[in-house]
């Protein structure tokens, strides 16, 4: 493979909230040490012609088409940590650098939960937890879970984990996910496989082994059996991602306590020790409905809040991401941004569980950082279009319930910022991996948009481009009625991981 | 083409909220007059073969997929007018025929403003007619548009026209629509246009010709210039509607006045009149968000409420259609009850213009008659399986706004029951359109899921059955994920009409 590429085509991104940019140049990528970086965008290039021209009949030059665009992937990966280890220089070189790019981030993604998607009843949280989750989960480790009951044939729980976590990958790549964190399940082999898996097909991943050992919270089918299991295993699920990828560049283990309520307060504070002794990423849920809220302080008296459980025992880092916050108080709030810890917001879930409106804006004004979340399958889909989608139409019940207070708001840019920079800040990667600029790794979709013909003939996708909209309108349109159809190919690290047929 | 079809297969319908039915094996489909009805529905038939040997060589067998179903298309006609012209033993044999079939119904659309699926900003719906739809509407009939300000050659609105309606057509055919009623413009030209494409596809459509004629509301370059023109307009678009389908049954025009605000109230008053002399369909927004009522308020001092101003005007009949209802109070909730007048909810849009939440629950409670609706383009959506997923979270926000009240929640079958027997009644076609059941038109889709195959490979569409899900299951998933690529094939009056490639 040669060791550059230029990539030609309209390049959109959104560098600030409000800001949709649109440019058309080349990106000059370098892909040396098996890692593409762009070496130089370039905005004098008018042509692929113009490239070849430039850069050397011997640089392939990868083309987007004429209605479509390059833009960012989604990345999850708080990279500080990795930076500090591996080369100081370069940390005070890159957290310099404004990520200005979009990069659609799933910061919140539970890969086994995939087979359920669509199916949550009218539950909410807890019961949804007990009803559909734990059982699913189980399944992909234990041969005794109630979902095989009424099994014909003999349960090979490993089997089921390689055909969820495949698709799972598939569906996540095709909907334009570069990095994701997941959460896989407490089984350490399935949770082995999820990484194997997703180092192979090139997807950048944080894989969280799911640490839960409360046996008043636990069913008993599906739970760690004692803090030092919980420890152990999560220890072997690191060892078994740093085996495939020492650097963590491209594959990370992430520590994952699932939600306070799941574990024993002694656990709590061992992975919060672990997590520093080991300079990990931790992730975990705060304050998604009310009732878990009562929950936590019935299991927990001493602490205050919810944010207060976790930081009592040490797990509200800045590489800690808190799945929906949908409830904090504002004293919640102040504690996670002195932390510096981050938040995953995850409209999609919150909506169809009735969990509530997460009130972003606010969060925003705090100082937070905020990404978000697929919540795949507290959310019924794998894109991060979706995602958006909900997260608009979550800030506009967030200024109803407000009186219909219009600065709640997020419009269709601001949500590609919080899909994007949002999602970078999340997990630390601000000028590491983001946008169109030097340095950035090139983690990268390419969209397609099709026009309708004058006859009104039918298009192949959910999006018609009838000619006369501006750039900006279909963005817009892409966001409300995109789909995996119209991302044609996606880079991680400058490897084509996903190619629509 | 042979008079009698067999369609064999699996059969999926709700006929009761919360009830999904789910059947194997033929409907025998009767093409008399050009119209094909179910002659007969036959759970004895369990193989196509069967089919064959019970019905004769020479009757076609379609077939559905074995990883699919026949689901009832989408509705929106009223035919009790029609039934009591033509045949009146028939009309008391349909009535008293419950609809227990599901026919997805959009009883809300904007033909005309489907350029604009998901161009909506951050805007709410005041604004949102001036900032885009106006504009968008006019330039379909006036080449003085303001969206032909720009324009690098001369305009031509018709051919605009053209192509918008043949794709929107495409569209809601693609995502199962079977019968949609169209709110179109006020320009004459191009509504009936839209009346000549609907009735050559064969979808079952009724044309609404837009009126709008009072200047405090109305731009100067896009409203009907006197109650006189709108009048004369309005018939022209009957009488056009009627020289294609005398019968009224695949296509007929629905008198629409716009809204309150749009019309001159002696204008209100001659459409209401219209409506009663033609014995016509009407179709109208009431009550949509908090500003607008204040509008209405403001612009019809003597009436008390928005239904007020309706009924004032003779416009609340049992052939009327109103879209939104988002704040009705009970008072109006009873009114609209003791006319008999139908209720268009649209989820999408409510929540992607921040309107508020539409309390479904009250509604039905209260015995109001409630179908689903597009909106597009305030929804941004041609898909009414869209609409089913908002009308599931709006249901779970007004749930919550209500303390966690579990009694408003909608899930998948009572979702799917509004979207059909919902909009069967809506329309007033129970027991003449709807499930499946003898008598019936065979208005139908089939929809097809794909199984994923044991290494986790892609399948191809955002819907992936493991092959461990019931298929109450699949059918969940399938609403929360399903697209038209799960739309195989789409038939009107055992015509089909679409068939995807």
């Amino acid at each position: 493979m040669p060791q550059k590429t230029v990539y030609f085509g309209r390049f959109i991104s959104t560098p600030q909230p409000n800001e949709l940019l649109i440019r058309t140049g080349a990106a000059l990528v370098n892909r040396k040490d098996g890692r593409g970086t762009i070496e130089k965008m370039d905005w004098t290039v008018g042509s692929p012609q113009d490239a070849v021209h430039k850069y050397g009949i011997d640089t392939p030059v990868v083309t987007a088409k004429d209605n479509g665009f390059f833009f960012p992937g989604f990345i999850g990966e708080c990279f500080h940590s990795y930076w500090d280890l591996r080369n100081r220089k370069s940390l005070t070189l890159w957290t310099r650098k404004m990520a200005n790019g979009c990069l659609q981030t799933d910061t919140h993604i539970h890969a086994s939960q995939y087979p359920n998607v669509g199916i949550f009843g009218k539950s909410t949280l807890l019961d949804w937890l007990t009803t559909y989750t734990f059982p699913l989960e189980s399944s992909l480790g234990n041969p005794k879970s109630p979902m095989y009951r009424n099994a014909t044939e003999p349960p090979d729980p490993l089997a089921r984990a390689k055909t969820v976590y495949n698709r799972v990958i598939s569906r996540t790549l095709a909907n334009g996910t570069t990095t994701a964190s997941y959460y896989a399940t407490i089984h350490l082999d399935a949770t082995n496989l999820l990484a194997d898996i997703a180092f192979a097909r090139g997807q950048r991943a944080y894989i969280g082994r799911v640490c839960m050992d409360r046996p008043e919270t636990c069913p008993e089918y599906y739970r760690d059996e004692s803090t030092e299991q919980t420890i152990a295993h999560t220890k072997a699920s690191i060892e078994h991602c740093r085996s495939l990828d020492v650097s963590g560049e491209l594959l990370a283990p992430i520590i994952t306590p699932r939600f306070a309520p799941s574990c024993l307060p002694e656990t709590l504070s061992q992975l919060g020790a672990l997590a520093k002794a080991e300079d990990l990423r931790v992730q975990t849920h705060i304050s998604e409905n009310l009732s878990e809220i009562s929950l936590v302080k019935q299991l927990f008296p001493d602490q205050t809040t919810y944010t207060d459980v976790y930081d009592h025992h040490e797990l509200l880092t800045p590489r800690t991401i808190l799945a929906h916050a949908v409830h904090l108080s504002q004293d919640e709030m102040r504690l996670i941004k002195q932390r510096k810890t981050k938040i995953s917001h995850c409209p999609a879930s919150n909506s169809a569980l009735g969990s509530g409106f997460c009130p972003v804006r606010v969060m925003l004004d705090e100082g937070l950082e905020v990404g978000l979340g697929t919540d795949v399958s507290g959310g019924y889909s794998t894109s991060i279009l979706d995602a958006v989608r909900n997260a608009c139409m979550v800030s506009r019940h967030v200024g109803y319930v407000n009186g219909g207070d219009s600065r709640y708001n997020l419009g269709v840019a601001e949500g590609l910022w919080l899909a994007t920079v949002g999602g970078a800040k999340v997990v630390g990667m601000q000028g590491r991996l983001g946008g169109f600029e030097e340095g950035m790794l090139w983690d990268v979709q390419e969209i397609v948009l099709d026009e309708v013909d004058p006859n009104g003939e039918r298009g192949e996708t959910e999006v018609d481009i009838f000619g006369w909209e501006t750039w900006e309108d279909r963005v817009e349109k892409w966001v409300w009625n995109g789909d995996d159809r119209n991302v044609r190919r996606v880079w991680v690290g400058g490897r084509l991981v996903h190619e629509r047929q």
